[in-house]
């Protein structure tokens, strides 16, 4: 199959179209198209478009709720409360990361817990919004149970992602965006998709055997990154982004993919600290350079973000480049709703 | 050598009196005593007593300032700067984690940055300071140079800690406390005491071979924990503590132990969350019990903390267990100060 490229924002408007179609209100679904397209321009296609699909149908079958009329709980001047409503996990995210920059230009700090909330993509895209914002972000969020304890072998926490960004004066924010598992489930899935074997360290049976056939994980566990130091950032991301939201609790989480009729009960929390509180912007940006010029000396070394931010350059000059192996089934979910595909 | 137990009350009191003898301020010593003792009365001799001597020798030096009038910077109502002035870090930390308590009381979210600061021993008594106080606590620092880059070979960035604690109902509060290293500093220089390998992924030298002797560490580099992800997190951890506090970045950090006179020019954030700003305490407390209900049904698996906990119990009941490997070269530095050791 040739390569697919296309216009961003003409990608945008098709997902615009195609969640609609599902049912997403107008407004909703223009910003959960801008972040998932957003995601496919940074090179994250297992967050971009090939989720449509996926999302499309919860909408349709209630799993996911849109319009979702979420609501803020004005709980403290620095920490609001979002309740989701089970709507659409990127537009919670937008949301509430735009009222945590709300409250962290007022007060130095900005936090909103999200509950009730979905899956939400990357967190990548809610940090970064704080970044443009010249802020520091932090987006944490659990997820549906797959990922082994520390000396454990069930599954009994989500990948629970950790987000960062701080901004740099060119605007190629430092970005981190990292599962706290060994690898990410859209990994995973696309290991699955290409079958490709996995690594022998990411996943074990319930004998504690390595799993290597992408197909097996689901009758397995991922472990934890890096042991026992994973598994306490995983608690960590539990206990922040659900324990302390009063969304679902690691087995209370429903799954994104498999259970398209039911809430995913997700919970977030999205932090975004004021720099200017503490010193000018341009002294920050001053400082990240200093960081920046200290540690690449050595030519091997890359910022986290560096690599997201020359792809986002070359979907901007060239369209943005689409998996093969994931159009068709977009195209053919598209074709069903009534969307007509722009490639 | 004789198991050495003694009473942490006794032992924090040597703590103190030994500090002041080498000039600290009667009520910084205090302070910075109880929070050393605890490490040991946790099981973390590593941050314990054996730092006493390094500590003391560096305020005869000037490296640390005692008394140090450190001074708050009121900048936001969720955020302040402390300028640490150089003193002892433990106090810093002390002096900014209490702060960041008092504003998280007010707003829901309260942070301190430290800038001016030292080495602070170990983040887990800030955060269980947090936690004692109904709140989740965040601690991370900066600290001197030992670990490469993801893909690189030279020492460049310190061992980062993050430390995370949450309240439980028995008060034996869930701590996480780690090095972004794959080990840290301080246990290095145990296995260099004790003469002990280093297994073979902790640490490289210029030409990217593993360095396993503990005395080739140092001239070579530790490695981040699970790669490019402990690379990312050490990055979090230096912009927060320190570019955005004003404090020294990666190189422009002096060692604790081999630059006594050298200022630390270390930077730290706390951050305190309250809880009650969105559900009360006891309702927490049953969401974390839920938690660890469903997380334990595997028996292998222990929560971080668990094991600091118990170790705390045995040293309530039956003294806190010195290392005496230690004990002589504390107890030399003690007589030297002319200060009796209890042991």
């Amino acid at each position: 199959m040739n390569e697919v490229r296309i216009e961003p924002k003409r990608l945008q408007e098709f997902a615009s179209s195609l969640l609609a179609a599902c049912g997403a209100g107008d407004s909703e679904a223009r910003v959960v198209a801008e972040i998932i397209v957003w995601c496919d321009r940074i090179g994250r296609g297992s967050q971009g478009i090939w989720r449509l699909p996926e999302i499309g149908r919860k909408i349709r079958a209630g799993g996911i709720v849109s319009p979702c009329n979420c609501q803020f709980e004005e709980n403290a001047p620095s920490f609001h409360r979002l309740d989701g409503r089970h709507g659409i996990g990127h537009f919670i995210g937008h949301t509430a990361m735009t009222r945590a920059i709300e409250l962290g230009k007022q007060t130095g700090v900005g936090a909103v817990a999200a509950f009730n909330s979905n899956y939400f993509g990357a967190g990548a895209w809610y940090v970064n919004l704080a970044a443009d914002a010249g802020m520091i972000g932090i987006a944490l969020s659990n997820s549906y149970p797959k990922v082994a304890c520390h000396g454990g072998r069930e599954p009994k926490l989500g990948t629970n992602p950790i987000a960062f960004a701080a901004p740099r004066k060119q605007g190629r924010n430092l970005m981190v965006d990292m599962a706290t598992s060994q690898l990410a489930g859209s990994t995973i899935r696309r290991h699955l998709q290409n079958n490709e074997p996995l690594p022998p360290d990411v996943a074990v049976d319930g004998a504690g055997q390595p799993i290597t056939d992408p197909s097996q994980v689901a009758t397995g566990a991922l472990l934890p990154f890096g042991g026992a130091k994973g598994f306490g950032l995983s608690l960590m991301v539990e206990i922040l982004a659900s324990v302390l939201s009063g969304a679902g609790i690691a087995d209370q989480i429903n799954s994104a993919v498999n259970s398209p009729t039911q809430h995913g009960l997700n919970g977030q929390l999205f932090v975004a600290i004021d720099i200017e509180t503490l010193m000018p912007i341009t002294d920050f940006h001053q400082r990240i350079s200093l960081l920046e010029g200290m540690l690449k000396t050595e030519p091997a070394v890359r910022l986290p973000g560096d690599e997201r931010w020359n792809h986002f350059d070359d979907s901007e000059s060239n369209g943005v480049l689409l998996d093969p192996s994931s159009t068709s089934a977009i195209a053919q979910f598209a074709n069903e709703s009534g969307v007509s595909v722009p490639w």
